[in-house]
């Protein structure tokens, strides 16, 4: 039942990333595999903030929106973000979470062909996306939001078809949509897409230019590093930016937001979809865990990605038989977290965190691993397998404490 | 010309506030007068936020959503905003910006009462409310914006009315409105009032249940301390919060966020509030922030303010002939800043600035000043309006470099 480590720890030997792990800090005794759902703490990040709290606050005071450029941080860390998602710099914005961003352009790209009545998403797809979806339909007048199963949803994009929400990668079973197939399926019907790239960004390939997609928001917190809650970000394709108005008019989106006027004129491209004050101790955060993406190449994140799920999953079959693998095996249609049914998931999970090793669970009966090609190694995976078999093959997971549930599970 | 400094310092050494200073990291040289629009850093956040970076986030990982309560911020913090706004601790909640949170009562009580055509704001209301209001408006079918002036007010609540957005105290005047007695028209009326308190709420006595106020916002970076972009506040009184609905359904506002339904369920109470993932590092500021007021009396800071504002205004008027203030003397009528119009309002700011006093300038011709009673004292009032009147004396303000502008002005 034991496992070998000598592979992994050859093909860590052999691995380009290996350095980047030091950008990170990780607990020690800890195999974290849920950089997915929280990514670590880069090390970098310990000085930012304190130059943030202690100089830029504290010393720079109000003065800090101009002198440390805090009145940029949207746009700059956009710009930052889109070099990983294959967009132009101007192309991104940071504001608000994923789920207030969904709404912003849920709603503006409603309003742009109001004669389209049909709002589409994906049974099962994340559910903070349908309910702001339901949300947003209910609002505006004849739209309706139809939920259909996975294997429905090219066919449902038709004539009627104002916008559909899509997850680019499923949260629980890492499934991947061909952006670029369904972008122009829904071109090709005169309809929009709103990609979901929260289990996408900073980890598998994105090339929002090159498959010609229009609308997309992403998460800060989990592949980007951004730091617990990070803000999130938007993508509105150039052509589309001085079309689409942002149903919250906040005043960091207007054209002249010092200038105290009471008339609403939008900020000309995608800065008009800024709402409020920026959390400026998140937003900073959310700037180094981009920056520990410097010098890196996303090609080989994603290489690593493949491999670490290549064997994740040998070794698990080989290991863990009592798991059933849910994620899909061909790499070009997965995400970069390897997910598996199991009826006592739940148990498991705690188990395993007990044990030192952090992954989660997704109810009512998945686990879920993160891989993260930047911190983390092959051993780690062995060594994450080793401990999961050893955890089933003892039954230990049984035990009632790891019944109990937390208010976040 | 010189201001005799003995009244203020024996104004400072009687101060039953003047310990509460050293809560603060106040930079060297510099009197800080505009705390109304970003707080200074309580010393206590550069602990907390070191052990929120590097122990909760970088040790604790995901697992500090249950164990260091991450997922209880929203709410803790908002009880902690109650008292000082004299609403009940579940009444208050900590999510978004203050513009997002205007825009989900807004939609919300408009949808309780959809009989009722209009929506009521005030000519000269800080710009972000009203355009969230009129981009609320546009999105309801049958809604109307009616923007009057300040004196038309309570004229204008009628039959028709649905919600007034009223900022209780007005963010260039300082005047301040009567919350008992609009709250009492407003519900003869059948009318509602979205209570904008983002520059009341730490300085000027709130009684929001003794009023029957049933709706309010709030800003957590001015009086409250909470860092640059802290999140805002929303109040919603008990009896109405299980017949509202936010617009914006996040999974943080369901009543099972975690058992990742399609169907939208509403949390019960005002945690329906809620919308996506807060940001953790700036919720902890906030946190922060409001602990600098533990253990203060709220009628001493504002009985300090009142006499803060009295020694300003009378110093001013002594000093500075060039500036007419245009904050009501009346400390029933006004909130915590004090501010004068002055054709070269700009270039005074900036010169004060360059002295090492800082205000604000609010466009087109208006220099304001906050009067924080927690770390200002009487001293620091005397010298900053010395250091002001020399300037006006002086000329100094006219140098062409006090006129360049940047891009916060």
């Amino acid at each position: 039942m034991t496992i070998d480590l000598t592979h992994a720890r050859a093909l860590d030997a052999a691995d380009p990333l290996a350095p980047f792990r030091n950008r990170f800090q990780l607990p020690d005794g800890i195999i974290y595999l849920d950089g997915n759902s929280l990514g670590p703490l880069p090390r970098a990040t310990i000085e930012r903030q304190r130059d943030m709290t202690t100089r830029q606050w504290g010393d720079g005071l109000i003065r800090s929106w101009n002198d440390a450029d805090w009145i940029d941080a949207p746009a700059r860390i956009g710009a930052k973000i889109a070099r990983l998602i294959g967009a132009k710099p101007h192309e991104v914005l940071v504001a608000d979470s994923v789920s207030v961003n969904i709404f912003k352009l849920l709603v503006a790209a409603c309003r742009l062909s109001p004669e389209r009545t049909q709002m589409l998403s994906e049974a099962g797809n994340f559910h903070t996306d349908l309910h702001i979806a339901s949300g947003a339909a209910e609002l505006l007048a004849d739209m309706r939001l139809d939920v259909v199963e996975r294997g429905a949803l090219a066919g449902a994009i038709g004539a009627d078809t104002n916008v559909a929400l899509l997850t680019h990668v499923h949260y629980k079973t890492a499934e991947r949509f061909d952006m670029a197939a369904l972008t122009a399926k829904a071109q090709a019907a005169g309809a929009r897409i709103v990609w979901d790239l929260s289990h996408s960004v900073g980890a598998v390939p994105l090339d929002l230019n090159g498959c010609g997609a229009e609308l997309a928001v992403g998460c800060g917190y989990k592949y980007l590093n951004g730091g617990p809650g990070a803000p999130a970000f938007l993508y509105v394709a150039e052509a589309l930016q001085d079309r689409l108005l942002s149903p919250l008019r906040g005043w960091f989106g207007h054209a002249r937001p010092f200038a105290f006027e009471d008339r609403y004129e939008p900020a000309p491209g995608i800065a008009r979809f800024q709402a409020g004050t920026p959390p400026m101790l998140s937003m900073d955060a959310l700037e180094g865990g981009i920056a520990s993406f410097d010098g890196v190449d996303m090609a080989d994140v994603w290489e690593k990605s493949i491999k670490l799920f290549a064997l994740f999953e040998t070794l698990a079959a080989q290991h863990c038989e009592e798991l059933s693998c849910i994620s899909p095996s061909d790499p070009g249609a997965r995400g970069s977290h390897i997910s598996f049914r199991f009826d006592h998931a739940y148990e498991l999970c705690q188990a395993l965190i007990a044990a030192g090793v952090i992954g989660d669970f997704r109810a009512p009966d998945i686990i879920r691993f993160g891989l993260t090609p930047l911190y983390l190694g092959y051993e780690d995976v062995a060594r994450a397998v080793a401990i999961m078999a050893e955890i089933l093959d003892s039954g230990r997971y049984k035990q009632p404490r790891f019944a109990e549930r937390g208010r976040v599970t």
